[in-house]
């Protein structure tokens, strides 16, 4: 018997329009046929959110309607039940092509390019596919195997390509990215519930995890949860830690950073709390940070560049006596991290609307010292909307 | 001020152990300077568990007592944090290289490679490095950057030098393994107290989770925690798929596949659930597999071999009319699966005291029909100790 189709998240029609989008930049490059390896790409044109651990790749191809998948065999049902893809159109390989050095699931995508009639044609590759937390990196033994099996094609380095069009969003996609934030916001309100004196951290980041899945009352379920950050003294000054088998105490302050998932769409938040009274250098560098937040929105809005957002950012801070030596933030929706443009001052590029960023504006001033505040928002027509809704504030305990 | 020195999960006499082996792998290759790219290898080497998102190294020098480790700056704080490496060894570069098509993390590493005297020596890279869920993949455009900037050296792959040094664990790893397999046990007791009829499967996975952080009553927490793999009717035949947003009935089936993490060593289990008595044919594929399971423990034992484990278990199988397709399962230690040898008929590799392994009985028999049973263990002088302990058993509730 054939798997059931899940309830999809977008319909097929939004699927199709990622795809005309997709195609039309191929054709443009002159691709006849794009193999596309990154798990966020393969999420933004198929809907799949099941977990490619193995190797796996999704071949759109310029004059047939719709790509086949290829994936290990054991997750083809996977991916059939939770697509629009037809039963023809997903390949699963056996395990003979898994933990072999001989030949490994790349060497079936190669069969079926030459087999769908592509070996002599144009053929896009994502070599250096990137996204902090994005499976399917190419290796560059593979990257050979791909040159040497299709020696008769033109072989050309399509990575970014897909990445470029998930830029910016449909209407569909943002109202998935505010039901992450609401999943985001409600796991940040979790925090400030449960954390007290004495408290373990692994027993708030328990507490959050739930709410990372459970989302908010009322509201939509999470598809997934990355253990969140929580960064509490004495190493505040630390941005990635997720957290220490210590006791939190009255004076400790803790730094958390999570994301709330939906469909694989990811919303980001960060907020700081203290247990007691926030000393006064917290309470300085919050003002400053927040000063800055707000000049940044102000400023996002079509026609202004990354490079306007974090320039208004550090200006503001400058004038309030702080300084932040990292980038002010990425783009968000698939896999948290999109690897496109960045909210820094060399970006020059021009926000337009349905861009959605994670306006990250951790600041770890010293290696003992950091405080931390963000919030994902999307580029409306004329300015922006702020999807994260948790309070604006410092959390004083 | 500098950050404190968190209690460590090893003392430095065991990373110092580590490093004597690699770099005797590496004197053998005749690898004057190794630079590890892999977050695992990397974790293996300096006990960091902090999140690597941006681009990392460490570079094993074969004169030089420790390793210098090269990351963001805002990831500095958080790895001299956690490891035992001093001030002068973690390097942290700055936001100027993050972002930039022209100039990334890896021009630095290059640079010290260069300070540091190798750039005439043999100098091994991990260029095609591993795992499912290790960060820190070598893109193609970064292999070539490397091997332009260090025209002069001798540029060796040396991908998998360091993950077939982990293959083997020290006791003190295998009491972290114990750890890891407790908490593993408690997530799967805490999925049978709360899978009932009418139950979203979301709010199972979110009971789940908050035990992966926690731990047992009485045990270690965490250090992190992967959202489980919860596939139930009508999608028992899929493998990796999260939960869905569906409501468990009466009759439903649940297959779960969940990890442990302590320290960022991983013990992993799988469970299956039926809401209800189990239907036959169920059963009959329970005690197939449990028969299997028992066949392949009894043969793990040092001087047998990767491949009579599975072929025990597909023989096993096969006399009471039932068959797998894919391999029985992977080595365990840090990042859940270790990307050298395979529980597959194909794989000769012998077994030595102290590898462990998940051993991973998923049977998907058709789109819509699977079970899942799996135990992690490790091979000792004689025979085996089974690290999780979760009842094994069919669990009807």
């Amino acid at each position: 018997m054939a798997v059931t189709k899940a309830l999809q998240p977008f319909p097929k029609s939004e699927y199709l329009r990622r795809l005309i989008a997709v195609k039309a930049e191929m054709a443009r490059r002159g691709i006849d046929a794009l193999l596309v390896t990154s798990t966020s790409n393969i999420t933004y044109l198929t809907g799949n959110v099941s977990r490619l651990y193995s190797i796996h790749g999704l071949l759109v191809m310029g004059d047939k309607a719709e790509p086949t998948m290829i994936v290990r065999a054991m997750d083809a049902a996977g991916c059939l039940h939770l697509t629009y893809l037809e039963p023809g159109n997903v390949i699963g390989y056996s395990d003979d092509y898994v933990g072999r050095p001989d030949q490994n699931g790349y060497d079936v995508m190669i069969d079926f390019i030459h087999e769908a009639g592509y070996a002599n044609r144009s053929v896009g590759i994502e070599f250096n596919a990137g996204g902090a937390l994005t499976l399917g990196v190419m290796t560059v033994a593979t990257a050979e195997k791909f040159k040497a099996r299709l020696e008769n094609a033109q072989v050309v380095d399509a990575t970014k390509l897909v990445d470029w069009v998930r830029l910016i969003k449909s209407d569909l996609e943002i109202n998935v990215l505010r039901d992450a934030a609401a999943i985001a916001d409600a796991a940040i309100m979790r925090a400030a519930e449960v954390i007290r004196p004495g408290v373990h951290e692994s027993e708030v980041a328990a507490e959050i995890m739930a709410a990372q899945v459970r989302g908010a009352p009322g509201g939509k379920p999470a598809t997934g949860a990355f253990a969140p950050l929580i960064c509490s003294s004495p190493r505040t000054g630390t941005a990635h830690i997720v957290w220490s088998d210590d006791e939190l105490r009255k004076g400790s302050q803790i730094n958390i950073e999570l994301s709330g998932n939906r469909h694989n769409y990811y919303a980001a938040i960060m907020r700081t709390f203290t247990i007691g009274p926030a000393p006064d250098r917290v309470r300085r560098l919050h003002e400053a940070q927040v000063a800055g937040l707000e000049a940044a929105l102000a400023v996002a809005r079509p026609g202004h560049t990354c490079s306007d957002v974090a320039n208004a950012f550090y200006r503001t801070m400058g004038k309030m006596g702080f300084r932040k030596d990292s980038r002010c933030g990425y783009p968000i929706g698939i896999d948290w991290a999109e690897p496109t443009v960045s909210l820094q001052s060399s970006d020059s590029t021009e926000l337009k609307p349905n861009m959605a960023f994670h306006l990250m504006l951790g600041n770890w001033l010293e290696d003992d010292f950091g405080y931390v505040i963000s919030e994902s928002f999307r580029v409306t027509g004329s300015n922006v909307e702020v999807l994260t809704k948790a309070p604006r504030k410092l959390f004083e305990l």
